[in-house]
């Protein structure tokens, strides 16, 4: 049995964890950390864990958590970095959830996120969780940086066209729409169901944090350099990311049979599915799934390539790659307790 | 390994079925009838189960069916009972979702089914599949009429009330909501998103076909007589039953402690959940799970009990129970691929 | 022109206001306060009202309020009743929207709101602002409490049956479902629509402030003691109330043409619609509109009456009808400015 | 008073020309044509005009309409065409809400419609009614060809950028969401609520019909050929496109003003509403309201502009854009009966 703590579980990635890993046959969890709500039973907070789970919250511990083999961080940035190099050195493997290793030039991520990076020294050993890309890698991690949900979903999209060299690297764009338990389980009144529901808008156009992420995952695929316009946006939603990725072919590209670039790229992957030609992928289609889907199209066969691909952000986008990682590390068969289907309707 | 059949799978009962079959250890599916559907991956119109599942839709086959060890029917009243006196006699045991053999009178049952009932002399064959009530004759059953899904909430949400003489049956008030799921995956105009989003209404005010099914149930769990008012409603959302029960209090029922009542009730059901004094249970805590979770209150300690109940209309309302009812006619674990927690958020 | 003030413009019937008020041919909007939002432009807040008002927020200023003609309270309980007092010395009329003046028992209304009431010599002034049953009175009210929203779909569903004394008023049960702007624009986890999208359920149970009002208008309706069971439900839609009233028909009920009785006492009322027979109201058909739906069942003609009603709670149960007493306050059609429908779909 | 009738008036577009007209202090509806509902009364098939209109469906009758002054065609394609000439030469003047005279090359609607045109000789005819571009043309039309909702939305993002010659004209990406009612009020499984809720999916990627509309008035204001790829999406809403544009700047374009060309190519429009710079707009913001809001943001300040817009689909994509138009032709205030706030929440 693999032993693990979760710091943070009171958010949406959180219960996520916690629902995936109730089934997980060989993990047993050993803490789950809140100061919020520490004392209080997970079940009273989240009902669907009922008759699942009977540990309480706790205050952060770091011996218990050192006890753990692995430590996943649900929190937001700028708590795993403070407690990540102790853990390290202790010999437990730590699975973030958050940004603070995802990036791997401090100095950028600092631009990006206001706060000096609390252990620089450790983002050259961070692994970045997307196992389409750093299978091997991942497998020896011990500190894993899982990809946010947007950067899933359009690094997965643009990756066969990017590998293959098939399009323009400097004018890529991705049009991507999130469903609001993105945004957290935090009280906003952005985030009411009253303001968000029967309502579609576009917000950080100027720039969102995952940006630089994507432009860093993108850039090591790409033998060019990278420059990609990103424009998140929120639908009245409970999960689901849908990214429509643009890019323009190169010659290569449009001579290049798409679809079977795509088909084989993914050929292997157990959770990217590439969607046979003329259908488009919806995101109920992968709710509650570790699954991403996709599909390619050249519109009016131009000269621009559309990659639609949907994931949930909890689950591919969220906790389930973070399990997918998790088994990857501790050797388990990659798909254990993330393999089954969406919950369609 | 149970060699299971699916008659009529195109439907949300029956892709919730294949949903949770597909995970189901000891289940093999043979094969899914649709006559509309014929010829087609089951994946293709259902695209969740990509990768779960690689059978096509055929048309209905007796003997294929016949070769089955239980055959799900996943289809509209009057289409079952055409099918089953074969199959009973083949040796197969069919699990019933429809209508069919619910009601034990088929005089009663014509009355509000307006057809004429193909093999009445089934009737008293057929148990009645609500394993909080009926678990031992479900393991024997050979012909097992699954509950319907308001019926399923409002008889385990009255039942411990009922069974113990608390309450006054003849003025009983089932005020039950239903998402939009439960009206099925028809081509409806009242049901499309832009008629029945952000809405909420009763219908069938004057008499819907569950009413005699639930008085039916209840009547023989009291022992006076039953009358129910049951008024079904449609609310904006995709799945899940709410059911607000009133009952007016006898004697014994105001020096009774109802919550304890309750507790010792379902204390042994896996599947029945009765929250804490003073919490009321939400939809969203039981979607996808096959479980009901209840509460119970007196307000302002009057003499009149309300007890909410809710559960997933598709799984413990119908899929869910269905394979818990399987688990028991095949001596499997009765919770045996049914006991995920709810997906939340 | 009547020129107006709004105390606390920042919430949902603060912007309902302000939307069926600009379009008031007969309406200054003289200021709108808020201390939070205190010099920001209201259409910066509120986008739909750009182009539409050109006012900003300002600091509660007595004196500008008391040199209005009218003043809404769209505030929490609390607030009006510390201004009330020097308004209406000043000659201002006064329409509270918030809970302070509809109780006329002022240890009743401190019981169930846990505060001294300011001002309990000014409750017998305070006219309830119900048109249907008070049209009179609230012509010449100098300070008008506007019913909740539960109330006044409650009351309007009950009044004909207890006007004529046609069914047992000592067992009355109202299972009311709101939209959640019914909880109002305020940062709670609860209501984010990552909480309450896709699900449903009870609250309150044991006791809502709104059933001794509705207790109260329903008393003033009956010749016999009340007592009423009031159950209120959250739906995951933005606007609507919809109440399902069930009462024990007398004598005199079993033999009353129920349909006629209603149509009879709301034949002249402009925004009380009686459906006939057979149909059941939706809350989309009032949404946006100073409008409650009615109809009357009698299931399977037994002893138990059901009335459906529909209400927007934020026009009909709060701004739409707080206009509608300010036109009868300063003599104006009953109608003016609220009259238009609904927007379907 | 502006006698009109309306053909088609049973679906979305319809019950919304009806709700905007039935409040137009200076149109009198004579007639709504409806085969399949015809004999109906129109306020039982839409109960939210109940009280507001007391017509009944008729049959389409050609002398009723050539008696009207104006008739709205609110039917899908290849209706209007067959009926237009003859109203044409009786002096009744057209407002046809269909496809059907929006693009003036025949060939090219033949081929998109896969339908021989009617009357391809009306085409030179028929003004395009999107009053931005063409308001005097419009008010002299005799034929008026309403704009598609996707279309009004695109040409009004890119159309400062376009007249100014300030993009690339040949690498024009749109990236349009709808609410589910621009499917029109149609029974189809795919928009039921249990299909179409709580996901999102892009459709018809590959070529939809707004395309050549779009390119055709997009070439309009371009002195450049003009090469658009259009992605539209489906979105978990009723009402409301939200369009995402993306165009390459050139270098006058990088060294514009980009908001204040915005602001003054639309200054003097009523229904086009530039957002202050660093608000997006939210397709709530405009839910009823004959208006479309935009926002302008070159993100990271490279060398791509993003123009968000949105607008309700049913009004200024259709309803209120065509009443906009009607005020133009017969002499009234452009704003009249179309001037009122979205509803928000």
């Amino acid at each position: 049995m693999i032993k693990v703590g979760i710091v943070g579980g009171t958010g949406y990635t959180g219960v996520e964890l916690l629902r995936l890993l109730v089934a997980h046959p060989n993990v047993e969890i050993a803490l789950i950390t809140s100061r919020a709500e520490s004392g209080r039973e997970v079940a009273d907070l989240f009902p669907s864990l009922r008759g699942h789970i009977n540990l309480c919250f706790t205050d952060p511990d770091d011996d218990a958590l050192a006890a753990c083999d692995a430590v996943f961080f649900a929190t937001p940035h700028n708590v795993a970095m403070r407690s990540v190099p102790a853990l390290i050195a202790a010999g437990t493997r730590v699975i973030d959830l958050s940004a603070d290793f995802r990036i791997r030039d401090a100095a950028l991520w600092e631009r990006w996120y206001g706060e000096v990076h609390a252990c620089p020294e450790l983002l050259d050993d961070a692994v970045y969780g997307l196992p389409e890309r750093n299978r091997k890698q991942i497998r020896s991690a011990r500190l894993l940086a899982c990809p946010g949900c947007y950067p899933t979903a359009v690094q997965l999209g643009f990756m066969p066209l990017l590998e293959a060299g098939l399009v323009d690297s400097t004018s890529l764009i991705a049009n991507a729409v999130s469903g609001v338990s993105g945004a957290g389980r935090q009280a906003k009144i952005d985030n009411l169901l009253s303001e968000a529901s029967d309502s579609f808008k576009a917000y950080a156009v100027g720039g969102h944090r995952h940006l630089p992420e994507i432009e860093q995952g993108l850039s090591a695929m790409s033998s060019e350099a990278v420059a990609l316009t990103f424009v998140p946006h929120l639908a009245p939603m409970i999960r689901g990311i849908h990214a429509t990725l643009y890019a323009s072919l190169n010659e290569a590209g449009r001579a290049a049979d798409l679809q079977k670039v795509f088909e084989d790229c993914y050929a292997q992957e157990p959770f990217v599915d590439v969607l046979p030609a003329g259908q488009y992928p919806q995101t109920r289609s992968v709710r509650g799934a570790n699954s991403c889907q996709l599909a390619i199209t050249v519109p009016q066969d131009r000269n621009t390539v559309v990659v639609t691909a949907v994931e949930d952000n909890l689950v591919k986008g969220a906790a389930g790659q973070a399990i997918q990682c998790m088994n990857l590390m501790f050797d388990q068969v990659e798909t254990l307790g993330i393999a089954q289907p969406g919950l369609l309707p």
